[in-house]
């Protein structure tokens, strides 16, 4: 005997895919929708069918837009001399919401994990690279994460832009504002320290 | 300026409806799915509009089903003689599961609860009252939740289901099996004692 109706379980395994929705949280989810209206059921479903159809990528960074090139690339306020890297869309939202960068954006699209078979001809480098030779940039600042595969990708991106004779810098590392120093880890206390600045 | 394109901000706030969904999780949910290929886009957006709009509630249980009456009212080998009350489908589930219980179910959609402005009025309890009627019932076994919204509903349905001349009982409170006496709670340490039974 099937326990549910089969659209009800159709619907609990396609939620139960996406990442951090388990079999519980996707039955759960699935008896919310239930229990609302055909006509939000129906605006989750465009919604969704709406943001896959209509966002690509933009042709100038490659981050995810309606309108090609992105409102970042067109607005006639940005320097257009500073470029930031950085590995995904959301890393934009959190770069925009320091409201202390006034410049550009490239969106790699990963970084390189040679683990996950991630190489940098996976990633958006190639375009990158033509945007440098095209564009007149006074410096490149990568602001991947701060984890190894961020590191790497950083690295890997200052061996083939230095040579171009760009300047390029990386976000600092240290203590986050606001955090306890002796909660932090031996690492990032290492980092602080050696990026101190004199007061 | 804003930070998303507006189809993305859109399925974000739409599956921030979500319960247990917030923000966060929107946004990483959003960007999963912009990773993802069209087509499983669709196959989620499709299996939401489909389970809104294929299931519906049996005429005989109120148990969601695609089929009325439900697989389960429709199976000649349940016992139409037992009856047990659930507060929802899932619950049924719960039911079926343990594999102990061979008669049909009665889903009330929900339980008495005037904090929340639920009276017996919002459940399907004039469809039980029909049914009881209308089909002869030896037994009538009360699953609503082991909580105050739940005992108000049995103690509700004892008062109007007793007077029908119908046996109705309902499903014991005590510890839980593989559970420890020493991190019982007092209330059901309390309900375990006074259910004991004679070894």
């Amino acid at each position: 005997m099937r326990y549910f109706a089969r659209p009800l379980s159709r619907l609990m395994s396609q939620l139960a895919k996406l990442p951090g929705i388990g079999p519980k949280t996707a039955q759960r989810l699935t008896f919310y929708i239930m229990g609302g209206s055909l006509e939000s059921a129906r605006e989750l479903a465009n919604a969704i069918i709406e943001a896959r159809e209509k966002i690509r990528y933009c042709s100038v960074c490659c981050n995810y837009t309606e309108e090609d090139p992105c409102p970042i690339c067109q607005a006639p306020e940005r320097d257009r001399s500073l470029l930031c890297v950085v590995e995904n869309p959301r890393d934009i939202l959190a770069m925009e919401k320091t409201g202390e960068f006034k410049g550009i954006y490239h969106v790699l699209h990963g970084s390189i994990s040679p683990i996950d078979g991630i190489g940098p001809d996976n990633l958006r480098i190639k375009e990158l690279l033509e945007r440098l030779k095209k564009d007149n940039f006074q410096e490149i600042i990568v602001a991947t994460d701060p984890n190894v595969e961020g590191e790497a990708t950083a690295l890997y991106l200052a061996r083939i832009i230095k040579p171009l004779g760009i300047r390029i810098s990386r976000i600092a590392h240290g203590l986050p504002v606001g955090g306890d120093l002796e909660y932090a880890d031996e690492v990032t206390l290492g980092k602080a320290l050696q990026g101190r600045k004199e007061l």
